[in-house]
């Protein structure tokens, strides 16, 4: 039996990537370019997601707000002159109004802006602004404040959800009276994105922090979660910065402490983007389209009553009614099931593969035996074919709802197990020499076949030395993702790159 | 005892209007004219707002999704050209970098757009080429989808919530195999606004078509919920079209209908905006500030302990911690209380006037006498004062606990039948001539006093008497806000304006 997608994994992973983004109804080009159509399913995931992130970030003491979406240039320009390496990649509004002018509607000369909007690309110059006004004393510390909103970042290359000039993030900005208690902040809600993201989004990460050259710029320490996809990249699947008072001495953030006196405030910023969708994708999809975890499928069971135009068609919708209302009186999770029954017009058949292409962890397909037979005929998602075909189960009716909950636990857990021991399996570190290095990334080049992470001793190079490394870096089309939190015993280990002593492990692999 | 706020309703509704919004914590000035920053106490109130509508929205089969914020302007130049009346104060994107020249950071010329964006001002020209592309065939309809988002139409004239340059809203967009369909799909979503406004935000309305002139630009049909603010003036709540065969044309929305035929979709648009947090400050503050009726306050409940720093302090937060406790775990209008404990630095006498100003429906003080009494002494918001005092009572704690929940019902509709007897009071109905009309408005607007609304026989003048109609309307500072879906007897009723037959009558009104 043919898979339900035009290209498998292993043909083509972008092209896979494309066609289950496309045939999920994740989300579509827009005609506009680098921004992206979130369609409903697709949207459903990242509400999802967005819960449980925001659940956390309450938990966790912090409010949302929300800022302008416009950003004066001359606010850039201060972080710019501030912040080396700014990416000045950005949508700039320059005029306020459009006029007819000999019947084509432009951009209206004399409504030019005396000073040209950024459309933001994140907000840590206006939201400083504001911090800059609301601190005054100790009192007002620690300020706690996040924002959902969409961001624009202008891309040459943009891939659906991965690397699109418009996206949707949440951006935490928080502001303390010490280093310490920011850099603690930064941590914690790194941890936050570490355990929604594997328990949550059943996707397995490594946490650790960026090498220097890979800081968000103006940071003092970056951390990040990294996921790995089916092809063996990386996906850095948020960060969390600690920026020091870098940002507030540019923009006069300062408090009285307890002892009276004047001192800056230290600030972090963190963020997760709808780019975690397509981390979700490239994790658990298969060459029949996506697999969700239930924990974020908009819909956890879906009923698909096959009818036959007959009489009969009138007992299995009432079969199937009776199910769904049962079902969603049911809970897993904590939450009550999401359920659908699919009536709309169509052969059942293609709404089965419909809902499998689109990742639902249990579909169930009812015709006029199991209506008789008090009985359910179902897919679980996460394992569907045996032997290539599909694994169609029938269970009792009583014996479906009363294990319904435990079945979604089952593909939470199973998913995440599946990717995290993929994870495992793929993270080499026997390498001594930069030569066994090479070989590895090279190699795994050319065949375009799998490759995975390099686990490597790292001295930790600065200045040129750190220079020279990133020169071998780009060679091999691969970068430092991070020094994870969690390092080995290193005892008389060295740098593959300097032959310096060892300070850390990093891993390095190509990225996304 | 004074007032919290620096001016009263009384003295200057519009300065005392922006005293509430920022002694609130609701929002300011971001110093990018025309958009505001929302601070956590105002998004909260959004976001129960959000809350309630997207419940509906969802229970009536709506799906929401995210389209992007630019739009190309042939497709904004597609609709002008179709549609008179468009209103052209856009933001336009014309660069996508910035570069640094001559030390001056600058939007690079060789960064210009081949064709212009413009940030979205509403999406229905950017929506209608998606469901160009997805509407095949009768069984794609209805299609009904919402998005909730930022949009951008530049403001000259800003005020906080509002009218300003960005806001945030919800636009429902939706297409139809039939004109029949449409129009009560329209008329759903009206209804939907109503019950929401009236039930959760508890600000009564008038639902209403609006006539021709106040149509939106391309639209069939256009009705409205309008809300009588203190001073008499009318707000707009929210909007929804029934957009007829339109934008169908102008994008070639077709699909094959059951009999095989090709034919044109039916759309709808229809829109709330944080405007409504405006709208509930100018219905329900008073001169201490906002009062919130709790279905919509982030907070319904917020304990203020009374600590002298000393060990019985220890006693009475004990007492607190358990009070707010045994509260959360209790539930009011379906859903657990959301009960604050207040342990911020600072007196106590502040936060209590923070929290007036706030307007949460019920601020408890607790201090020792409380405690050891196990009593709370309870402030309800919206009937604070007593001859000018504020009416503190104390209550035995249990009789507290069980009776919080339905005192909180109480505060939701006492403050929902107090605008409603206010806006019943002042819609005037006994107007016969065009002279009476002008001496009431006339009369309310020099002295600044309230007005109220006029209720008028109304001829639905067209073409040329409708300019007439305009321009006096225009001379007396007035418009016709809707004709109320709930129309009385008309018999031999002639319009004011035209002193033709009268077919209806119609709201008059100043407006925001």
């Amino acid at each position: 039996m043919s898979n339900a997608l035009p290209v498998t994994r292993a043909e083509n992973f972008a092209d896979w990537y494309q066609a289950v983004v496309s045939e999920a109804d994740l989300a579509e080009e827009s005609g506009v370019r680098g921004c992206m159509i979130i369609r409903p399913w697709g949207y459903g995931i990242w509400q999802r997601i967005q819960e449980l992130f925001d659940r956390r970030f309450r938990e966790t003491g912090h409010e949302n707000c929300y800022f302008p979406i416009f950003i004066p240039l001359s606010f850039i320009a201060k972080e710019a002159e501030h912040v080396e390496g700014f990416a000045k990649e950005m949508a700039v509004v320059t005029h306020h109004r459009l006029k007819m002018i000999d019947g084509v509607l432009q951009p209206d000369p004399e409504a030019k802006l005396e000073e040209p909007l950024i459309v933001r690309p994140t907000s840590e110059t206006v939201i400083g602004a504001a911090f800059q006004r609301w601190i005054r004393s100790y009192r007002d510390l620690p300020l706690l404040l996040n924002q959902w909103a969409n961001v624009v970042r202008w891309e040459m290359r943009p891939r659906l959800f991965l690397r699109t000039s418009e996206f949707l993030w949440q951006e935490g900005h928080t502001a303390h009276a010490s280093a310490e208690e920011a850099l603690e902040e930064t941590l914690r809600m790194l941890e936050v994105y570490r355990s929604v993201t594997e328990d949550g989004l059943a996707i397995p990460v490594v946490t650790g922090e960026k090498p220097p050259h890979e800081r968000f710029p103006g940071a003092e320490s970056t951390y990040a979660i990294e996921a790995m996809m089916q092809d063996g990249k990386a996906l850095q699947a948020g960060t969390a910065h600690y920026l020091g008072i870098h940002f507030s001495q540019a923009q006069n953030i300062r408090f009285q402490t307890e002892r009276g006196d004047l001192a800056y405030a230290h600030t972090t910023s963190w963020g997760v983007s709808t780019r975690l969708v397509g981390g979700v994708v490239m994790t658990h999809g298969d060459d029949d389209g996506l697999r969700l975890p239930p924990i974020i499928a908009p819909r956890q069971i879906v009923l698909v009553p096959i009818l036959r135009d007959k009489p009969e068609d009138r007992a299995v919708l009432e079969y199937c009614e009776a199910l769904a209302a049962e079902l969603r009186a049911a809970a897993a999770f904590g939450e009550p099931l999401r359920v659908a029954l699919d009536l709309r017009p169509g052969r059942s058949v293609d709404k089965r593969w419909g809902w499998i292409k689109r990742g639902v962890p249990i579909v169930c397909e009812i015709g006029g035996r199991d209506a008789a037979a008090s009985s359910v005929t179902l897919l679980r998602r996460h394992r569907a074919r045996k032997d290539g075909k599909l694994a169609f189960e029938t269970t009792p009716r009583a014996e479906f709802l009363r294990t319904a909950p435990a079945a979604l636990a089952e593909v939470q857990a199973s998913l995440y197990a599946e990717a995290r021991e993929r994870m495992r399996a793929n993270i080499r570190s026997d390498f001594v020499t930069l030569a066994e290095v090479e070989a590895y990334f090279k190699d795994s080049s050319e065949a375009e076949s799998f490759c995975g992470w390099a686990q490597v001793p790292w001295s930790a190079p600065q200045g040129a030395a750190l220079d020279a490394v990133q020169e071998q870096l780009k060679r091999l089309k691969i970068t430092v993702r991070v020094a994870p939190l969690a390092q080995p015993q290193l005892t008389g280990r060295r740098c593959v790159f300097t032959g310096g002593a060892a300070k850390e492990v990093v891993l390095l692999g190509r990225a996304y």
